[in-house]
């Protein structure tokens, strides 16, 4: 490790950032092929079914020109038959040198598989380079191959007393442009949002997310034990995917009979008794069935405070407004502690200015 | 104007936050004295009745010492008898040749005099030298000598959700030590401090400000109309300086009676009706008759709110946790906006991390 195998590693983590969101239930991966202080080529993974980043950057290239090359890669080359061939059987065939890998495999099942190929056929390889940097960008991936269920960010937007609307109900808007912006970057990388169907009913949102003047198609879920969603609003009735949560014994017919005759629309029952849904259930139904690596939970207030009674939840984005508004709708409704020590503490906090607005995000601590 | 220049006139301000809280009424000030690129002695303002900071830097030096040299001094020298003889004086005595002014006295009546003075004396006179700088320093005095109203600071600490306290009252602790040793300066740096009887019924706190071993006298304002401060609470019974806001119509005799027998004690009475205090009435007394300066309120929520709804309130500083608790005491109780455009905004927005804490500081805009 030196000084100019950061510098390799680092630009296959940005190439990587660059297609993070749209690669899932894939992991994001950058890869940069360098001969004599020279960059042959670079490759980024393509979403499912394309190639891989290994094998992007290796098929621009003959064999003249890899032969001899090192490869810098952001997670460890695959070994094993998936949609594309393993990219370990491309870098041996394309007479690469030396490999460093900056993280390994989360699955348990393969990790270090590649590895062993890749050295086994006389290849120089290094792990760890910028390794904590290359989980950061596959948090999501590494989460979801460990646990089966998504990683959970809760998001909200408040004024800086705390208010994510006022009593009657008017948001628009809290916060400024960039802050929204944000939010928009955040879905973008993220397999699933969330909202409660209020939020639906008061602002009919399409909860999209819109960049670069890309569309992604996210699966929304929406939170409604009774079917009260609008089944004329923009998320029941467009031509895109959404999953209503409702409870089997409390729902309407009238909803599920029109819901569920609708394309790309689907019900997901929750049998318990009560109101409330079961979200660690939910959460290994979207892991499992839906192949949902990251959930974005906007709201409202009770959907956000429902997993925090639950104890649920990995990360959390806060934007704050310079603004007082006085009374309105806090953020977390129903959720309550005893003594101020329980409190649920968020870690490793981080901060950044977005103009007059501040975007607050870290880690949900559960102290279990 | 030169690097140099800029040097010393740092370390004049530098110097004058070092005392920041001691001087009032009078301002904070800071001098340099300089002669051939050394400094040659520096002053500071003391408490009232000592000697200004021009003076304290120049009553170190011999005549033959101080002939010829540079004087720096963050605001305009005085030029009148106060409590002590005027510093133009003692400029001219000790054949200063040059003085760099960072800001000129605030007081229309007699700004710009003391320069008059100098100049006339045949020395150099340069005024505006990080005046900006010069003018944050004694940001309340200038208020308070141009309005005769002390600046009003309004302070609380939340979790990130937003709340002050838990619906039981339980408040302890939300912020960390490195926030509450912070407000603290912000106290030691006011002349008075505000709460309402609540906190005192809840806390019984001292109110004071311990700072590096120093404990400064600060008026301690009560906002209590029906005079319900338990008397024997530390705030009611201490040998301190308080001053209880009661309301002339609600307040109840027996309380009237025990609490003006203490020396140190005081009552402001507010005839209006209702049972909401008049603050532009109560800032104008503090103002004139108290020679407060700068008010630092400090809640709860029913006091902060009368701020907001009465449109007064200059600076806010907000201390946030990384915590969220859910249900709670919102900072701003009793007041409240139609639209989210109405909400009142924070400007030049500041933020500083306090390890896992956030002090968010600004202006509050009231669009006039």
């Amino acid at each position: 490790m030196n000084n100019q195998d950061s510098f390799y590693m680092n630009l296959a983590l940005q190439l990587a950032w660059l297609k993070k969101g749209t690669t899932s239930p894939n992991p994001t991966v950058g890869a940069v092929v360098v001969k004599n202080n020279q960059i042959l080529s670079t490759g980024i993974t393509q979403p499912p079914g394309g190639f891989h980043a290994e094998r992007e950057a290796l098929n621009k290239l003959s064999l003249s020109e890899s032969e001899g090359a090192a490869l810098f890669v952001t997670l460890e080359p695959c070994s094993h038959f998936g949609k594309t061939p393993p990219c370990t059987e491309i870098i041996i065939e394309k007479k690469i040198k030396r490999v460093v890998i900056a993280a390994l495999d989360p699955n348990p099942l393969v990790s270090g598989k590649g590895l062993v190929i890749l050295k086994k056929a006389g290849i120089e390889v290094e792990v760890g380079l910028l390794g904590k940097k290359a989980k950061e960008i596959n948090e999501d991936f590494f989460h979801w191959i460990q646990k089966q269920i998504p990683l959970v960010t809760l998001k909200y937007a408040s004024t800086l007393d705390g208010k994510m609307a006022l009593e009657n109900g008017n948001s628009k808007w809290i916060t400024n442009e960039r802050s929204r912006k944000i939010t928009h970057i955040l879905r973008y990388r993220s397999d699933a949002i969330m909202v409660g169907f209020n939020t639906v009913r008061m602002d009919n949102p399409l909860l999209n997310a819109r960049l670069y003047q890309r569309e992604k198609n996210l699966l929304r879920v929406i939170i409604d034990p009774e079917g009260k969603t609008p089944v004329d609003s923009q998320i029941a009735s467009d031509n895109l995917s959404a999953l209503f949560v409702v409870k089997k014994q409390l729902v309407s017919q009238s909803f599920v009979q029109v819901i569920s005759n609708r394309p790309e629309k689907e019900i997901y029952y929750d049998c318990e008794e009560g109101f409330e849904i079961n979200l660690s259930n939910l959460l290994k139904y979207l892991g499992k069935e839906k192949k949902i690596t990251s959930l974005f939970v906007e709201g409202g207030s009770g959907v956000l405070g429902s997993f925090l009674k639950q104890g649920i939840g990995d990360r959390v984005f806060v934007f704050l407004a310079n603004k007082f508004v006085g009374q309105g709708l806090s953020p977390f409704s129903g959720f309550r502690v005893n003594e101020v020590k329980d409190g649920i503490e968020i870690d490793d906090i981080k901060i950044k200015k977005l103009k007059n607005n501040i975007l607050i995000y870290g880690n949900l601590n559960w102290k279990t």
